[in-house]
């Protein structure tokens, strides 16, 4: 029975085939990593930091500033924007990345949903012609079925394959192309995360990247410490003696491990843009 | 064989708990129902009746007035309207609830889906930071995948879960704050009604209440009576002969009845907004 | 092993029932079709063919001109506009239908997620109240769950499944009513091309349709030839010697074909709207 | 003194030049008039009663359905809608035009000015490439200065003028011109009514037509008699005694006798549309 | 030559004429006062105070926050809503008028332009048919033309002007009566400030409510004193020497003098809201 | 009389003082132009090609592409965008300024008053934060009244205008100074071109630098030459005989002389951008 079961789970594995050259052997790849919130990418952060290591260039866009999720009574919106800024720099730094590859579009946490998509959608656009990636890390917006997510996820993954499928077409957005001096651009492949375990089909191996990956997720003091509710600034030190060890625990918690070996898992695609979010249709 | 599909429907039940206190036992809560439709809430009308009794605190909260579905062609939306909202109190007050337990938002029925929602958000939110509710009762947004739904239904179900997420973040809706006299309000368990069942993990016994429910259904009478088509007012006695009858079978009939004993289904949810949606990921 | 994954998959079969009269065996039904692009249609032509032999009346609505999803940099918006409409008449004369049963709305492709959906849909519900269809023949928007699909898909799903719904209620898009002549109108049944495999609960028996098919399909130059890159008109001879062989063979590999017999498969619906996109729920 | 002041006001006659061929020699001619309500276009049916007697060729539209001004408290927002249009098409029969002479758009009175502004003057731009006038009549948008005007009012007259400027041009709205048929089309000629006094430039002598006016004025049963209050049905025989005098002063009232003689005056411009606003500029 | 420019600039005020009770006389009158930010209403502020002093019942409206309008860089928007609304009630407290008085709507400043129309002006829609006033004060949207001013005044202007003439129509924002147990409003008197000096008709003698005016105007400490860039609370001793000073010369140089007595000017206008924004016309 | 009548045409010169420095003796200042279509800074040529010579750094910013307003029937929007470019920069350097000093926003041309008013304020507030100007050039968005202008026209008017107000608040699109590295800032005075003539109160003498507004007027081939109905490329020598002086003699014609000196005329505001629009008001 159990046999069966695993196997009706492992069935979206056969249909969607593993990257041909594994993950761990990629280089010299462009990489664009497109998430919601500032530590959206961090459930990467172990393939990002190895893929870095072995020569790919990587960017991370995140749309909405984090300008909002604290239960301190004292932080303002902008002086959370900036603490999140600086936890998400200190994170990339871990994990081999510089500020100059990384990009916030400025929009207010909780309110993605609420801006005009044509606009984001546009902008999106932009940095994909920009940097014309080989391979688009996002949330996974579904496979054969929409995932629920919270308000802002849902708005990152529907946003983000919507700009993919915009950018490739000179006819859209041709103001960029025109004005801007970019060309249409079609991203060949995707890695998905946040979505359902059981769409997952491929693991990427980050035992020799576990502690760049935990180093980074220290970084969000703001989110994961007490900080979350007293913010003392990004030093662990002026925190309980307790923080340290539970913000490192939380963070090699959400790390899944099999037969002693870290994973990362992600749902990948490859093909044409309008295929990603399903299986052959008539 | 049988067996089998029974396992795996069953599967989310285990994935999601029921309520460590069950639902029969509920006292002192402050419940908050948020429907699209005078009537959306009376799937739940044997579970509310039932916690009234028991000493919880219950408001219902519709978005639209329900001045379209008709076919009865003398009817305007406006007097729909009025009639609905009479209606609906009608049943309200068969389960307990007074008229001050009713907040209708006032948007035409059939154009939810088309009003500005970061205003719709901000009203939930208004009413979800001045009742402060234990628990919310509200259309299923769907588990692990979006479910498909009826337009204001869709809507509904959105709709609340971000009202939901936003209402919790002193800096969202901040205006309610400052200049309206409330402070954030996270809401800590969810029942959610009208997805799909096999996602439910909750029984509610009802047994006790039925008559209630069944009373309270037999109020909308422009919706499941011949009042549909020819609307004679709200006294089933000047309707044909077997309406009376046929409301109350089609009242009944839509009750869960297992061995005898009738119940209510719910998705139970306990946790951060955020996590309403979905099984545990990476 | 594979026959309870068979009767997994064989599972919704027997909760929508088919069609009770064989859709082989309609006549005199009026038909409409809505589309997002020209030649989302394509994959019922073979249903479409039969049923326009048959005696039934259908009419084709596509929402965007088709205007974008070109790789041959020479040609423009409006090129291309021209050039897809006119595939399209050819496409349908293969059918059997004349120009004046095709209705296009006019978006721009790849821009009808951002459009005003009041308006889209009113335009979509004067439509059904001035054909009165029968049946509806649309993208599934999903059978318990969304299903996800690129930008114009999702919108031509929903939009189309909220425009039926309103057509149905002479209290909304009233002024359409009132003004232009028309009245309400209830679509009956649904053939739901485009969703999930395992979603599809009906199978029409395509054999002697499947030339015109064929024929219909190999008139979307720009989109299935070598015209994809590098446009040279509608005229196959006029393009490298095996374009004509390739288009036909991808023309062909789309028909699903079991021992021997070429069949199109949908998700009918018979019922109210409403539950076009669910079981039976409490 | 008043000699001057007359002069100040007279300036603009100066500026802009009565129409060379004088409106009352008018013939042949394709005429659109674009108002917001039913009874906009009265304060023009003089002028209107002569053209179509002088054989032009005249259409009015109307952008809302006039469903919500009255102070009857028994009327719905459809009976209403029913009324202004029974209303307006005796009106118009007055000054000589049948029911196929007349479009309404359909939108909610008082709310034109919150409806989707690219949709509105694309529906405005569909029935000038289609009628292709040689004048259009409405409001006046203001001279070198925007006038104030209520909501309704304000949104007629900037769409209209936004409509005018986009209907020349073959690349806005392309749809209208590849898949309905259509061809750009230029407005030369324009009449605005309802502007400030000081900015007329032109006034039709009406007088042959008065009767058809006051005949035409006199519909308006529901806006200008007791049925405002009280509304009985289009005949005035049903209503107070004092009614039709009361409705036949008002109605009369509202022209401008000069000298004996009644007239209607306009603001006449003629050139390009971007120059309908002002008078010459650097 | 300067009397003709005298009598020029007074020609309106011969056109509407002023109250036919004076301003001095009223008692027992409900006024709304509707303005864009916390201060709009500050120069009203004799005319208020003398009201409240006569017996009138008066309410001020403020649409935003103010929350945006400082320079001095400490300050987060949430805290200058909190300073904002502090000076506000303080000022009121200095004309007679407690926190009971004061609805602020929440909007972020320099947002409102933004905001949903339909959304916004059901707000103040829901306010005027709940206070019933027989008096508005607001910024002038203008006479005979559109007054131009900044971004939230522009649309403090209109709005308003859009929510009376909704207001008075039952049809419209309907669920505020049907649900809300409202009735629909007109109001029949208007006294508009803030436009052109041209325009204004009326003025009113504030002289024994001059100090109140000052007292008022000198609460909005962080707009008005060197508050604006570094920001030490409400307590002018904690203000550089001069600031008190400085202060009441600004709020005093804004009093409006002639022949030594005070006065505050207005554009007053009376009759149906439609005709509020220009002459007698044809 | 005729002195009269002047010295009222002549009034507001007086209320807004002409700058103190003669615009002919600005140097060092950084100037930014705001339009709506390649073209509408050329009004302001003689006075650019002025300031450029004596030292001052000038930045050209277009909102639309230009890519509708042509009368040729072979060209596309595309084409006519890149056409409208080259001709823009080509014009652009008869003055003295080359590509890197144009930025242009990408709408598509009649278009603009659709876009998302938020996000268009948001990139205008984003170059005037980059650039820091002294001086802002733009569209006249009017002198105590609002000036009616064309769709785009009236669209860059109040869109700059609400830019202008935006970007000296460090709390509005914050997210540019946190994330981009930008600072806010007040641009302290105003040329705005374009208004009513009797708004005008400075006059530049571009005696010196007609001849460079002449040769870039002359580039704007497919809008002033017959390349409007029949484009040919850039070069004037492709057009039938007369073009070249017809296109110069139009470019000529509009620059405004007086006493044998050429000038141009602008409407001169110095002061907090609030009061851009009107005179002192209570």
């Amino acid at each position: 029975m159990k046999k069966l079961l695993t196997l009706l789970l492992v069935l979206p594995l056969m249909v969607n085939a593993q990257p041909e050259q594994p993950v761990e052997e990629w280089t010299g790849k462009t990489i664009l990593v497109i998430g919601g919130h500032p530590d959206d990418d961090h459930q990467s952060h172990g393939t990002l930091a190895m893929l870095k290591d072995h020569g790919n260039d990587i960017y991370i866009l995140t749309m909405t500033t984090g300008n909002v999720g604290t239960k301190d009574p004292k932080i303002s919106r902008n002086q959370l924007s900036i603490i999140r800024r600086q936890e998400q720099l200190d994170a990339m730094k871990e994990i081999g990345l510089s500020a100059e590859h990384y990009i916030n579009l400025g929009y207010d946490d909780g309110r993605l949903e609420f801006a005009d998509r044509e606009e984001v959608v546009g902008k999106l656009v932009y940095y994909i012609r920009k940097f014309k990636p080989d391979v688009l890390f996002s949330f996974d917006p579904g496979y054969n079925y929409v995932v629920w997510q919270k308000s802002d996820h849902r708005a990152a993954g529907y946003l983000a394959a919507d700009a993919v499928r915009a950018a490739e077409w000179r006819l859209l957005y041709e103001g960029q192309i025109i004005h801007d001096g970019l060309t249409a651009h079609a991203i060949p492949e995707f890695m998905f995360y946040g979505g359902n375990v059981s769409d997952k089909n491929t693991t990427v191996n980050i035992n020799d990247y576990v502690e760049n990956r935990v180093a980074a997720g220290m970084k969000y003091v703001s989110q994961w410490s007490s900080g979350w509710k007293d913010y003392k600034g990004p030093d662990l030190d002026k925190y309980p003696p307790d923080d340290r060890e539970a913000i490192e625990n939380r963070v090699r918690r959400r790390i899944f491990v099999k037969d002693g070996i870290s994973y990362e898992r992600f749902r990948y695609h490859k093909g044409p843009p309008d295929t990603m979010g399903h299986g052959p249709r008539d």
